[in-house]
């Protein structure tokens, strides 16, 4: 196949080199500034430093750039893109842009997949893509009316270039679970880290500390713009935190001692239910 | 030397077993059940299963069980204890017991200097303790007016077992910092697992929810004694916290998009200059 990845930041670059090493499939990039391009070329992550004009000859094309950005690059590129191409996204909300992707596929005949690749690092950019960033994770399809053809192409397409699984959903519940799973851990990341306290935590810290701190690192403009999309189950799961805060918090304030050991019991039996 | 370890349970199995591996130290364990004692000598983590009889001709005891039981051990045994030995404990917290057995040692004759090994496992108990579980980690030092000989020997024996470095504070200090490196992401991992969608988390999830759920799988007795020792200090982090969560929630509910995007640049720019 021809594939095109738009974005060659951390998620496009990584599957650029994916691609490249683990399939045999031609790849062009395509990116708003040059270094990344030149980067990807020189290190074998892409065939070919590509344009919009190109994607007439391509077969999946794969955006990985911001959501609002894929839908940008669409709508002003999309009567370029080949009848009956895949595209799909990798954008970390789906209601609202799997919405404008679907009616623009209407628009200019091609097929859109909803893709989530439940991967990433506290880093951004290409230079900290990896051909094996997707080894073993989820790949969540979202297929939004797309035929089941079109979606077993592109969920065999994710498996052959790492992923573990995949995952297929609807764009609700997409966004309801990933404000637990994904944008909860960094609201709670950065608000953690802006205890007074912290600056001054070398010594005093381990695991703890590392593993609830770590996403706090956060592309803001990127962050921001998720969440403010997904903002009703977001806002959901904040609500629903700080009332598992609170109860917990009123058992140590009123020394309740019984209270406090079943609420933390009641933590640890999910995690051995759940295996972990 | 002679050192004795009571209670081998992750801490204090540790200690036998990274003593025996880095040093020439003779180990006798103490503990409440026989069968984490026949493991450590099978496994040659001690040299031999003591009883508090032996503490007569021991150098340095290390206490490695629960505040509580630390104080009611020493109170018990402190009689049996060598004229000038060391005693330390291994407690996450510091302010209420380091009071307590600073004033048992002045009754007793030995010296207490409060140590805490900022290492841990999500899993407890000898099966999972391991000679390298203090490699590179902080040891946490409070003198509580200890002399500087003293000082410098509990320094020298913990760097000589593996750990990284040294940190000398106060209890208050150490108190307030463990609030916040330790305890309250402790709090923070049982109150996010407590989420209705936890339990469907799989195929959604990534590194984000896998670290900030980490020690959810807590040991509720211990860390409700814990909790409610530190009281003051984790309360105020928990107000520090819930507040800091407030106001990214108030950015997202307003649609007030520079206001969210300062508030996760700050979370971006701490973790920066911490270098993390």
């Amino acid at each position: 196949m021809k594939i095109a990845v738009v974005g060659l930041g951390i998620i496009g670059g990584s599957y650029c080199k994916a691609i490249k090493k683990y399939t045999d499939h031609y790849v062009i990039g395509i990116n708003r500034s040059p270094l990344p391009l030149e980067k990807a070329l020189k290190c074998g992550a892409i065939d070919k430093i590509g344009s919009a004009d190109d994607l007439s000859d391509i077969d999946i094309v794969i955006l990985g750039v911001y959501p609002g950005a894929a839908v940008d690059f669409i709508r002003k590129n999309g009567d370029k893109i080949k009848k009956g191409a895949i595209v799909t996204d990798t954008s970390g909300i789906k209601t609202e842009i799997c919405d404008d992707l679907t009616a623009l596929s209407k628009e200019f005949g091609f097929t859109f997949v909803g893709v989530h690749p439940m991967a990433g690092k506290e880093k951004n950019g290409f230079d900290v893509s990896d051909g094996d960033l997707y080894k073993n994770a989820s790949c969540i399809i979202v297929p939004c009316g797309a035929d089941d053809e079109s979606v077993k192409k592109v969920a065999d397409f994710n498996l052959s270039i790492g992923f573990g699984g995949i995952k297929i959903t609807t764009p609700e519940e997409h966004d309801r679970m990933i404000a637990f799973t994904s944008q909860l851990p960094h609201v709670l990341a950065c608000a953690y880290v802006l205890s007074p306290n912290c600056m001054n935590h070398k010594g005093f810290s381990a695991g703890s500390y590392r593993d609830v701190s770590r996403v706090a690192n956060i592309n803001a403009e990127l962050w921001s713009e998720l969440f403010m999309e997904n903002k009703a189950p977001l806002l959901k799961e904040l609500e629903t935190l700080i009332k598992n805060i609170r109860d917990i918090e009123d058992a140590i304030s009123k020394d309740d001692k019984e209270k406090l050991m079943s609420l933390l019991q009641k933590g640890h039996e999910i995690k051995e239910a759940l295996g972990e």
